[in-house]
């Protein structure tokens, strides 16, 4: 099963909005005679993959699938057909399917004779399929907050310079992570202070995100590096706004105000990326646009990159979060730490209880 | 040496302002048959306890020590003259000794014959007398600046709340460095928000650190916690300030103002400290005392805590430490991240080169 989380992770960022999903195929001496994953949302489901590659061999064998076999026909036909058509014994999936129109699977397969057992390594397995499990319970991509600051929480000197906190190292992890997202979000003051480009640099064969940025008064220029054609940019922008400065060269998606406060309504900004097919987003910030993110519930996972740095002085990585004492603290639980280069990365989800 | 390494380590905090030492006696056949450590100033020296464990198997021997052995005659013999009436036949050491009263050991046991090699994890045993060695180079204290706050670099909420930002497992850990320590520093700042103790709790059998709260204008009340008898305390004040209100309470020393800015002269508060003895200062805070010392080039570590918590306002851990640009941030290297209950501790040291 670890091996079948490993190859669905190997989705990840290509599927959505599909879950990633992973497939080992044994024979019924217990040999790996198959592995596949979900490679892209319309293309075949794990299972098929691994069946296909397993052929005869599959037969009376083991299937080990990191969520339930699905029961729905979609673009492609059920998988728990085929397990049953390619005369597997005994499927044992990590994760129940929650998702109302492809649950049952697991039910089909019994009814066929299958051995089935679920729920082995299902903490390890839902993790990695965290993103797909969010939004069908949030009806909301999946919202990862990124900030790179310095050990004592700042992101740029007194005078505002920046370049650079984190190491050549941390900066090409982040590419990694917007590969991985759908949807890459900024605020309009990063727009303006970094002219920043959003898109993935450095990976081969990825998808590239689609690139927001969150600017009521549809401030952005002409001319800046979010609106090139390396990927396509989304302009968040109030409905009173009059964005005629931008045809031709982003799309714009008008949102009403935030209900309290500056700005624009997260929640709504989240609903629209959703209907458009986003299911996961990287939050890169700045400050300001992530302490409303965190007003609203909308972190679902933080990942800092922390240099081994003391400033003293200058912005804090995370601005006005609506928290004024400590008991209305957002309490996570770090689940990661890694150095990446001369820097630290730490990776945690809010608790449960608080989400 | 490792064994050597871990030995010496039991000495923290009872040598001042000796070295710790660790010595491991091997007899002629590579048998272990005497280890033993510098246990405590004024007291018999690692060699000498290994020595004495190992009695007459040392003949023929290999002494392993953390540091060259001592040539000058002090409270206790010259080591390098135990060894050779032990008969030791080969020594081999990991630190040089800087000290120009005690240097000259080797030189002493290769006129007697004795195989002598020096450099065996030298970088890891000179980690390890971190404290003797800086202080032997530079004239003051070592300073280890501990601390705690949130994800964000916050180390309270914005209304003062911070009770408790890290864990009961993190603040037990500060009750270690405190051990540590032969000093305990905070600010007046701290003393007025926390009324803290800052003496060791939950540790047995510990030399209790000198508290020393920097105080320029004596605001000090009688009654504050930092009073009791519990521990030492010494008040810095300014020369020109009363403290016939703290007679009796604790003892007063009285510093010169400091160059530029407000309170104290940080380097003649070391340089008095120094001169009473103190070896190893553990700076508590709060923020803005800890931006003098980081201004002063007056931190040769840190360890953090940080709590997996996000304020997104209050003050942040480390204030005004004179750098207002990115390139003149303090760098460091992070050594070492560990888990203490949900926090996670980190140290690392000031770029060699910057300080
Ligand atoms: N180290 C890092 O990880 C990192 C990452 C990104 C940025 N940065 C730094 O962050 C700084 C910029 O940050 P910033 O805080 O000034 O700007 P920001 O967070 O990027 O953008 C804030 C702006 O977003 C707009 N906005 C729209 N809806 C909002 C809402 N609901 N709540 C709050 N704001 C909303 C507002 O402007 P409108 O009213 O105009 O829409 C607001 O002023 C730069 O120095 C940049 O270098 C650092
Ligand atoms: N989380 C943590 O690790 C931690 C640790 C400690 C404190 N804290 C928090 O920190 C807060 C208090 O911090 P704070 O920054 O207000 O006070 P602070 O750093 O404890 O003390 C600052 C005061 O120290 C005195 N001082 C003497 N010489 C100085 C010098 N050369 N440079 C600067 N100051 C000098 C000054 O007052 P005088 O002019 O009166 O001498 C100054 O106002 C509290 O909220 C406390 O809870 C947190």
């Amino acid at each position: 099963m670890r091996r079948a989380i490993e190859l669905a992770a190997r989705g990840l960022g290509s599927t959505s909005p599909n879950p990633v999903v992973g497939c080992v195929v044994l024979d019924a001496a217990g040999r790996t005679v198959g592995e596949g994953w979900h490679q892209r949302a319309g293309g075949p489901h794990a299972e098929v993959h691994a069946l296909r590659a397993a052929g005869e061999s599959a037969r009376g064998g083991t299937a080990l699938v990191t969520l339930e076999p699905c029961n729905h026909t979609g673009r492609t036909g059920p998988c728990s057909q085929a397990l049953i058509e390619a005369g597997i014994a005994r499927v044992v999936y990590a994760v129940a399917d929650p998702n109302p129109d492809a649950t049952g699977g697991a039910a089909t397969l019994r009814a066929a004779g299958i051995d089935v057992e679920g729920g082995l390594l299902a903490a390890e397995a839902a993790r990695g399929n965290e993103v797909w499990l969010t939004t069908l319970a949030r009806r909301r991509p999946f919202v990862v907050w990124k900030y790179a600051s310095t050990l004592d929480g700042r992101i740029a000197a007194a005078d505002g310079t920046s370049r650079w906190i984190t190491s050549a190292e941390s900066r090409a992890d982040v590419h990694r992570l917007r590969a991985e997202a759908d949807a890459v979000v900024a605020g309009s003051g990063t727009l303006r202070a970094d002219d920043p480009h959003l898109a993935v640099r450095g990976l081969d064969g990825v998808t590239q995100p689609l690139r927001v940025v969150v600017d009521t008064a549809a401030t952005v220029k002409p001319g800046a590096r979010v609106l090139d054609d390396a990927a396509p940019t989304l302009i968040a922008v109030a409905q009173d706004i009059g964005t005629a400065h931008l045809d031709g060269l982003a799309e714009t998606l008008r949102l009403p105000r935030a209900a309290a406060g500056p700005g624009l309504d997260i929640p709504a900004l989240l609903t629209a990326l959703y209907e458009r097919g986003v299911r996961s987003v990287l939050l890169e910030g700045g400050p300001t646009l992530a302490g409303a993110f965190v007003a609203a519930g909308a972190v679902d996972k933080a990942v800092g990159y922390l240099a081994p740095v003391l400033l003293g002085a200058g912005p804090a990585a995370l601005a006005d979060a609506g928290i004024t004492t400590i008991t209305q603290a957002l309490r996570l639980d770090v689940t990661e730490t890694v150095r990446i280069g001369p820097d630290l990365r730490i990776t945690a989800y809010p608790h449960a209880e608080e989400n």
